[in-house]
């Protein structure tokens, strides 16, 4: 796969120096939409506006929706009117608005110049809704048939308007005004006789999103009951648009990279990682690792305070980066745990109780399961093995009690923080391993010291 | 939404204790299946067997397949066989290759019983295939079409097979000896003129997966070519089966559920949160606390080893968790953006010379700015404000200079690590946070004790 890769990348460069664009052309008119924009990351300027201009229209147009916005903007600015109103007058009203979302403001003027009226109130349309939204992602571009059609007519209506609409597999039954009232797919009508009525083969039990449903939510409306597309009302129930499946896909590993990024203190920059610039990475990292550098200070406080124990007891330093470690880890364990359920709709704040529940017995399980091997380990091996003369029975003993009681407190607040950020509508993701982590070094230090001077009597 | 479903709930118990049965059966007939199966998951089980006998055919099917395999199981053993063939026939062949997977040896061979012949060879086919690759999630029911026919006669196809097929909005075009040569999306179909040859109006550019590649590989493909269906060839280039985008919407979100699991130290267990046992759970996490917990015997060692040091500059200790926190957090930000990218398809080892080069400049920009705010923090904040007397210009010094020098290496080790798990064909995820921060831990100390040693000369 990769030779042939860098074979044909080669192939492409020499045809291009040798300007034998007949031959590019052919080659580009067997290749799929993706891969075009793919090869044309690796092309200059120059000579990508050249290449494009090669694609037959419609496959120029596809190419076009799945490029990076940079060279989009590139091309615009290289087009005619006339060649630019091509390209528009191709796309979905859904990605000419996510174009429009990324370009310059006279940009979005040539654009919404060159698209007729109808595009133009379309893409104006989806660009008020709030980003994220189910309007913002939806395409108002959707086969709508009336109840008292016949499967023939339906068919005939499909086969004379279905072109231009992004999805004809799903078609939607509405009232004269505009009441969503049932679904049909394609394959029903298919297979249903022609003079029967759409009234009396569609499902009418239809599930739809508002347009100011959360994108993620609607994503995981497909996953549950495997739509192919989902229909999107205002606020009175009339039909505005509908989101396809590919945009859902899309919807899903973009809220699972922000979710990833966000549990390990990186902000979302919605670009995959070889496009980021080392600005832009140092700009999503460096807040983070400032803000939770900071936070430390109360594990100094803690340890300048104790200072002196430590210094008669210097052994139970050694134990400090086990006991916060681990304290750590189990902490984190249960806020993903939590998160991941959240974002996935498994979860919800009603469940508090129950999760609550669950994690304390599981806390109670893995505390007294690593209080036992901790023991085991500081006086065994650490203390019998290294040697380490320092490690008495009760020392070890300080360690096994404060290991119980870290890890429970730890998951503990593992499953609590995210519940709360979930009710009072922060990202729960934000409150995930680094922030976690931070809460759980300091609580589990108290513990640490406060057993230390109860069982050592400092 | 949350008090509705609530009355729901009550309405449904109580007619189930009234035996109103004909009612139950109405209200369950315009729902749809996975909310059936949800309904199902709060109802004991004789109540259980006897709601399912409620359903009609084809939605009982439906709902079977949304249900968890505990439920289906125990339906199974009270189905007469009679009954248990009603379920299998409706079944689509991918959806029944699930269900058997998930049941013990005696259910099986009953289910395979039931099956019609060619039911059961597509069921063993589908099974042989290795858990996770393209082969054990596609279903052998397509539609598949001729070069030679007609738009028109190809329709006919459609509507006379299309009934039982899982996806018909994609047909595969396909020669005499199964060798796949093209496809043609129903939409095309429609709108082509009736008299149209197949072989003109297909699409010969057709992008397939193998049996053995891996279900994530396949996902991606989804989403970069926004497929409803992808066909599936064996090594021969023989059409075996589909994938369809609703189990790839299913993969998209298991892979990174798993991901998000194996960089907080989870192991999968492929249920839902609320649907683990605690000991479940338990059995998912202890084990990674303990390998954890016991390699901190590296960080305790070095600790102990400069023992003495830290007894003469005890002000060095109170450092430790913030030296050894932001350095896991530096490492785990790395490791889990080239994890992500790498789960993506957006990274591959091939990338590894940028990919390093990346985090090395990201590093020193990193590095240099939190070696700058540690400096100003530790001398200004915990020695002026704090008035620690111990913390003197050469202490900062200490501290910042140990700052840099860690976060940039664990940046490198972050990103290092899960491209050599990847070239290794281990799980990158693996290499995540958890495992990262351990050796972090440990390199930041010996960073620590190694230039504070230099600076101050003991």
């Amino acid at each position: 796969m990769q030779e042939n890769t860098l074979v044909f990348e080669t192939t492409i460069t020499k045809l291009l120096e040798s300007k034998k664009y007949a031959t590019l052309r052919d080659i580009m008119v067997t290749m799929n939409p993706a891969d075009i924009a793919a090869m044309f990351e690796d092309v200059d300027q120059d000579k990508l506006t050249l290449l494009f201009r090669l694609l037959p229209k419609e496959l120029a147009a596809e190419t076009f929706v799945e490029m990076e916005s940079e060279d989009q903007e590139m091309l615009i600015r290289s087009f005619s009117d006339s060649e630019l109103k091509e390209v528009v007058d191709e796309l979905y009203v859904d990605d000419a608005a996510d174009i429009v979302e990324e370009m310059p403001a006279n940009v979005v003027k040539r654009i919404l110049a060159q698209s007729d009226p109808e595009m133009r109130n379309m893409i104006n349309e989806i660009l008020k809704y709030p980003q994220d939204s189910a309007g913002s992602i939806m395409t108002t571009e959707y086969v709508s048939l009336r109840p008292e059609m016949t499967a023939e007519e339906a068919i005939k209506r499909i086969r004379r308007t279905g072109i231009d609409k992004e999805t004809i597999y799903t078609c939607y039954v509405t009232t004269d005004d505009r009441q969503l009232i049932g679904y049909v797919s394609i394959r029903t009508l298919l297979i249903s006789d022609d003079d029967e009525r759409v009234a009396d083969i569609m499902d009418e039990n239809v599930i739809s999103a508002t347009t100011t449903d959360d994108q993620e939510d609607v994503a995981n409306l497909f996953s549950k009951y495997n739509f192919m597309a989902l229909p999107v009302v205002d606020k009175e129930n009339r039909l505005v648009g509908i989101v396809t499946v590919d945009d859902a896909i899309d919807v899903i590993k973009e809220e699972a990279t922000e979710d990833i990024g966000r549990m390990a203190a990186i902000s979302t920059t919605g670009k995959p990682y070889l496009k980021q610039t080392v600005f832009e990475i140092w700009k999503a990292r460096i807040p983070w690792l400032i803000l939770l550098m900071m936070s430390a200070t109360f594990t100094s406080l803690i340890i300048t305070h104790y200072e002196s124990a430590l210094a008669t007891y210097i052994v139970l330093n050694a134990f400090i980066p086990m006991l916060t470690g681990t304290g750590g880890n189990s902490g984190s364990q249960s806020s993903v745990s939590i998160i991941r359920g959240l974002s996935l709709g498994e979860i919800e704040f009603s469940d508090f109780l129950m999760v609550f529940w669950k994690e304390f017995r599981v806390s109670l399980l893995c505390g007294i399961s690593l209080a036992a091997v901790s023991f085991l380990k500081v006086y065994y091996i650490d203390g019998a093995l290294f040697a380490n003369g320092d490690i008495t029975l009760v020392i070890a003993l300080v360690i096994s009690a404060t290991m119980m009681l870290t890890v429970i407190t730890a998951k503990i607040v593992g499953c609590i923080l995210p519940l709360i950020a979930e009710k009072i509508h922060l990202d729960p993701a934000v409150m995930a391993s680094p922030l976690i982590t931070t809460v759980v070094d300091a609580l589990s230090l108290l513990i640490y010291f406060v057993v230390a001077r109860m069982i050592l009597n400092f």
